[in-house]
């Protein structure tokens, strides 16, 4: 657990950016945001992107999104009523799959106080069978595609 | 419970305004922000406003707000990715004691799809014993201070 | 807003009670749970009763309830790691609408830290229409109505 | 990403266990338990233990424990009113830091519907510096220290 860290990702590290108010809640005992919060903030810039951009219908669509495997590494901290950017790309691309990658930042700052992954598998609503990703979702996961640099062991970063 | 509503509060029946994001966990099983999420939004106008203007030092001041009653009339619904404002104005301000009044608008929107009631009072952060507002604290809260218009049966809406 | 205040309820004044656990989240800065979650048990308690009892559906059923109005009166706190019980009562009954009251006690204590009520007006899933409560929902509903004392001034205690 | 999965893990590979109520809000327009709120009963089992077994004080203790990274891994989903047990153990304990790993179940099933891991790192509360944990912490962490099994690929499950 003593490895070197590498440096936060910047902001144009990531292809899509919105931003994302903090509320007081999101404080915890501690005085800044909960790590649990993250998580909620990476789920909202992905379905916004998903919604807006990908035709997403969250109420009746034939396909919806489930999360398979997430994780955030924690650079810094947030605090209540920081405003947040949270930014956006795809790193994997699969026939029924994607990993996004996020980072948040707070407003005015360029490197990452969180970063972290999500996996999601699109599945039929009803019988929660993997679908295919096709059309204008697939389109638009396709625009915010950036590959992973390859890390200092020479193996590029996916999983 | 049958009986009439008033029409819902406007944007301009509240003094201050802030912008606030959803998230896609505010929506619940039935597609909407659930009920709870809204005494979120309460907290987060209110907080910003005694941090931002009223100088509240919610890490270290000597004093702290507690609250000791909320209330919400829900009008209509509101979705992720909605965009929402919150406003706010003081209805009521005593020694130790506020009453604030919140209106939850879509971004757009000029009627209140919720509106509620919050009073904190405010006390000593090591004792817990009610404190004076005062100061700065209390020229913020008489900045934002209406008075509600007399209600139909002829007393002003005071609790 | 210096009016006395009630004694708060006692347990023995709900008829079904459930176990809650808080959560590390659920402390704010302040070190006790946030106002905004004491909501969050309202719902849990009522909605566990409306599917154990009362046979509701939430993911398929013709029906579901909308919060329409709700409030809190905060009598004193609670923290994590704190177990809680929630109790519930119908407090009135309609043909579509009914009014919960709501009592969070600390496990052990007999004395309400808080107590709320909680309106749902029931509609239809697609039309969003009010509709009637009917069978096992209205039986189950009758079976913890329990009318609230007349008040020191003499009303009942209704809205 | 299409990489077999291990089997998820069992109660038995856990150290601790405790019940965790689901909530309303928990549920999301999916109609099952967000990914976010997993991590809330991460840190509430976590810190459970952490008060009730190492002492911690998370109101004025001199030290305090900062996230700096978690992760978890979707095997299944849960749904409110779901009962949940969380099953905790320690995976790595170092000077200041410890991995633990933890284990989301539906109260009855043998199987993880979800499990993850959660490094603590802990500091000073005021200077923020990591600081050793000792004493009754240390012994506490010791008591449910399970070193992972050696994986598929011959190389232990450590990160």
């Amino acid at each position: 657990m003593s490895a070197e860290r590498p440096p936060p990702p910047r902001r144009s590290d990531y292809a899509w950016h919105v931003p994302i108010t903090t509320r007081w809640m999101d404080n915890d005992v501690y005085g800044h945001v909960n790590n649990v919060v993250y998580y909620a903030f990476f789920d909202t810039v992905i379905n916004r992107y998903l919604i807006e951009r990908g035709g997403l219908d969250i109420h009746g669509g034939a396909i919806i999104g489930l999360a398979v495997e997430t994780s955030c590494i924690f650079a810094g901290s947030v605090k209540f009523p920081d405003a947040i950017v949270a930014g956006l790309r795809v790193a994997q691309l699969g026939t029924s799959s994607v990993r996004y990658e996020v980072g948040i930042f707070v407003e005015g700052d360029d490197a990452a106080r969180a970063h972290g992954k999500f996996t999601h598998v699109f599945v039929d609503r009803e019988t929660r069978r993997p679908s295919a990703i096709e059309g204008t979702l697939r389109q638009a996961l396709e625009e915010i595609l950036i590959l992973p640099k390859v890390d200092a062991t020479g193996k590029p970063g996916v999983r």
